[in-house]
């Protein structure tokens, strides 16, 4: 066996810094957050974004139910308890990936104000964008794509945002899109406009 | 306001395909997961690894206990279970990042066969790169960067793998690290040496 004493002096832990990672890739990271009711349209704005993103080169990566609920929280329900854990693990992932330099965006209802200031709160300043997807309760429940509000005004979901839990809005968000009367384009395009404001869009 | 029914046609819920953000980044993601004893360098490697793939132009992230263990999982301690789901949120991270096509590793003892091999069976396949960081229980603890054996020697840690709580050698790892006969930059090599073979390396 070599000499393990000698070697040590090599496994030196050198971490490489954000700054350096965003030397390399030529980009800086951030978190897109969407917060609002079912049926706001947030995810359909922020997968929007995402495709954008990529189509001008840029590494970006949408967090949603689809690929978190069956997924990192799984083991997670709708009480307030586990929808603050829900949010608290989403905002630790989002920081990850901004870390690791992708524009990354966010899209749960995060009904609570606190549960998304503690995000921001663990985000490097300016780094966390909240946008507002503001649409009036009788839209989303006219939509209702997933069936949900029907089901909650029947009193087959407990506990749903808007009808029999609350949803507190943002006081100061980054951005507010207004999703019933702009297309999704139009809103994606809004986005994309702050990000390029703040450096985040072009790159090397 | 605008008419929402009309409208909920263009909100149609499009995501990007892992295929396309692959076109659009021009790389491939996939895991490298690092497990081994403490002091085995598990997370030196994996930070060289990051380091030489960034020196190369791709998109890496290193997931270790030095981002995770105070963020995500900070509410988890070093039971049985509660190493387990330590190992099952970061299998689900990891996937995610893979996802999002970057070339993630990560350094987590992971004693347990089983809770590797769950990871295994959630990532598409081929995107899943074990590497056993192999060395000797009696170099790691002469190691001990941390001071960790002496206390687990001292009965101050319960439950310390290697000396109290089992490790379950992978049976077929992609790779095998000798870190105590090779330094940190030859066993990083050997790991860029596989992915480059396997085709994450080299992208436009």
């Amino acid at each position: 066996m070599a000499q393990p004493k000698s070697k040590n002096i090599t496994w030196h832990h050198a971490n490489v810094t954000t700054a350096e990672r965003q030397d390399a890739t030529g980009q800086r990271g951030c978190v897109v957050w969407f917060t609002g009711l079912s049926g706001s349209g947030k995810s359909t704005v922020s997968r929007r974004v995402e495709q954008l993103l990529l189509e001008r080169g840029r590494t970006s990566y949408s967090l949603d139910g689809d690929n978190i609920r069956h997924g990192l929280n799984k083991d997670l329900g709708f009480s307030p308890e586990d929808r603050t854990e829900n949010i608290r693990r989403i905002g630790e992932v989002a920081k990850l990936f901004a870390d690791a330099t992708v524009i990354t965006t966010t899209a749960f209802i995060s009904p609570y104000r606190e549960d998304r200031d503690s995000v921001r709160s663990i985000m490097p300043p300016g780094t966390f964008v909240e946008v507002f997807v503001d649409a009036p309760l009788e839209v989303c429940e006219e939509r209702d794509p997933k069936g949900l509000y029907k089901k909650a005004r029947a009193g087959i979901i407990p506990e749903f945002t808007g009808i029999s839990a609350p949803y507190e809005e943002p006081e100061s968000p980054e951005i507010v899109l207004k999703t019933a009367d702009h297309d999704v384009d139009a809103c994606a395009n809004q986005v994309i406009a702050f990000l390029a404001a703040r450096g985040f869009v072009n790159g090397r």
